[in-house]
């Protein structure tokens, strides 16, 4: 086997520990926590079922790859907590270096198409960019709306600590962000987030 | 919130189901098996990362697309065994009947967008498609080869069988078929599938 796919089998099988690393969200069909692996996958297919309700025209492939790969620096980073702010503080240095490992197991121009990914997610400075955001934003809401509250319940968040973070759905999305304040509103309505 | 959108939604919810649907192979990462979400989300990144070794040329985004539905049958049909030839009689009437029943929660046009690319991708007669399923066969064979064996070690079954269920990894590329054929190979003569 040459060199160039050893390192990219290498790389796609260091990846697997994406299905090790859990996030806060609670499934809706199950009773444990979701990974960022299954949570990626979620993220890929609303992208392709919600891409009509874009604000601004995009590239439905690309903005798939953007989610695919929006979470892998967490296999070095870990997954930082939505309402973590301690966490929050050392956020961008920590994935940044776990960027630079990660992506140094590939050969280089593979190595930077996927960087060249990650940055462009997290920048929001493209289309495709903002609506994938929007998706890793509503996601969790869905899951929290059928866990009648979920991560709205943790320690000292309330319902308008939801609605901020959210607000980022809105860049993607008018129309989405209008469905996401419906179900926060509503879910405040019933006590499942803090008034 | 206007029902198109509500039906989105609906159906967003109810494929989490995926997470749940145990398949055999054994993660890499973890001293579990791994589900079908985590699966096809395995299968995106594999898409981007190795669409260089595919015979044909394709169109990476389209090809993310097939992966990411390719499972969803399962959630009502259930996860058929590659080895169990008994499932493997009654799977695709099995599968039909599910697709009617999960596709048909969208409305009429999306599900019917979705539809088309689960056909595409059960009849490998794209470049595309092709390429998705080396992906789906490459990719436990990664997880067997990391475990040892993993489910080449399942009673009855040889590396000759082995060799049999990936030939069709070689519709899609030379390169990494002659790749599996190495790993296989290399996992007979250490003992790790029966000779």
């Amino acid at each position: 086997m040459d060199s160039r796919l050893h390192d990219h089998l290498t790389f796609l099988i260091e990846v697997d520990q994406l299905k090790t690393v859990l996030r806060q969200s609670p499934l809706a069909a199950a009773d444990r926590r979701e990974n960022d692996a299954e949570h990626s996958w979620h993220l890929a297919l609303m992208v392709m079922v919600l891409a009509e309700y874009a604000d601004e025209p995009i590239d439905v492939g690309h903005t798939m790859k953007l989610v695919v790969v929006h979470d892998l620096v967490e296999i070095y980073a870990g997954d930082t907590p939505i309402y973590d702010t301690a966490m929050g503080e050392s956020q961008q240095e920590r994935e940044e270096a776990a960027a630079d490992r990660l992506f140094g197991i590939l050969p280089g121009d593979t190595g930077r198409q996927l960087r060249e990914l990650w940055d462009e997610f997290e920048a929001r400075a493209t289309p495709e960019a903002r609506f994938a955001k929007a998706m890793d934003r509503l996601q969790p809401l869905l899951l929290n709306w059928m866990a009648k509250g979920g991560t709205w319940r943790t320690p000292g968040v309330t319902a308008d600590d939801v609605r901020g973070r959210k607000a980022v759905i809105g860049e993607g999305s008018t129309t989405l962000f209008e469905a996401a304040m419906h179900l926060i509103d509503e879910g405040e309505r019933r006590g499942w987030a803090r008034s």
